[in-house]
């Protein structure tokens, strides 16, 4: 199976996308799009994020889309433009016949790095470590949305609420111990 | 000139058009987007409104756009659900090369009835009168989406702040002078 994830903001969107066989998720592609603030209008910004997500679409062919759910941002403003550059990025996964699955920010931490509160470094340390990426890439943007994917291949689809996840104890992969054993190893 | 009004929403999207020749308005087309809220998932209903969007902007040709700002909804949730159909309306414009000029609730109404606060009864009553629909919409959604339009008429661009407005006295048209004639016959 595979996963495209994304991780939508109106400047700088992530996507990455990952193969699942068994227990075993490798890396396929990830990547920004970066959209120049002054220089192009804000309408323009989001014709250009679903331009580019749709060739994402085309190049790979996934399976199955995931999306951070929003809940928070600085203020009302920045969710508004936040939410404007997730619809049209809905839009491109829709129009390749995928509805997107949505994960808060907490799931997707938890799924990578065993906690919901880790620091962006601490989900880029482990998503290079699960995914074997030796660069440092320049955006957390684009490990973010790796982690969404990643949540996504633990989840396989809407996770269950937090308390009954943690009454039924889940079932684990292979590579979810591997979260698990190298969980000491984050800074 | 002709210019496309939109009154976006993620359950029922009004849309409107209409041709500016020197101080008259007339129709070209309304209607809305009203999409299955229980059968339809939302990123389904996203790809609804922007393709039936892109298909009003191919039918009609327009040379302007305009739709009005969120500044408020019942809560967040209804903030972030109406900016993503906000986001996917703005994109089919944008991919019609015409970025969308955004209005408040307040110039929109302030532009058709004269009064910033007027209720949906009397922007629909101003709009069917200054458009001459003998017919009563189905959805407040659709005259919204043309009030929208008139305001874009009136305004030609982006409004100037609310006491620049007020100094100057601004440019008035033959329309805007029928608009505050009949101010009183407003319920």
């Amino acid at each position: 199976m595979r996963i495209l994830g994304i991780d939508p903001g109106s400047v700088v969107c992530g996507y990455g996308v990952i193969d699942v066989n068994g227990g075993k998720l490798t890396l396929v592609e990830y990547g920004v799009v970066a959209v120049k603030r002054r220089t192009t209008s804000f309408p323009q910004r989001l014709a250009e994020i679903h331009q580019r997500l749709q060739a994402v679409i085309a190049r790979t062919s996934p399976d199955e889309c995931a999306l951070e759910r929003v809940f928070h941002a600085k203020n009302v403003v920045s969710i508004v433009q936040l939410a404007h550059a997730r619809g049209v990025s809905m839009l491109a996964c829709a129009q390749a016949g995928i509805d997107p699955v949505e994960y808060t920010p907490m799931q997707v931490k938890r799924s990578v790095t065993g906690r919901g509160n880790s620091s962006k470094e601490q989900v880029q340390f482990m998503v290079r470590s699960i995914l074997e990426i030796s660069e440092t890439p320049d955006f957390f943007d684009a490990t973010d949305a790796l982690a969404v994917a990643i949540c996504h291949a633990v989840n396989g689809g809407p996770p269950p609420p937090v308390n009954a996840h943690r009454k039924s104890g889940g079932s684990r992969s292979a590579w979810k111990d591997f979260v698990d054993k190298n969980a000491h190893r984050v800074k």
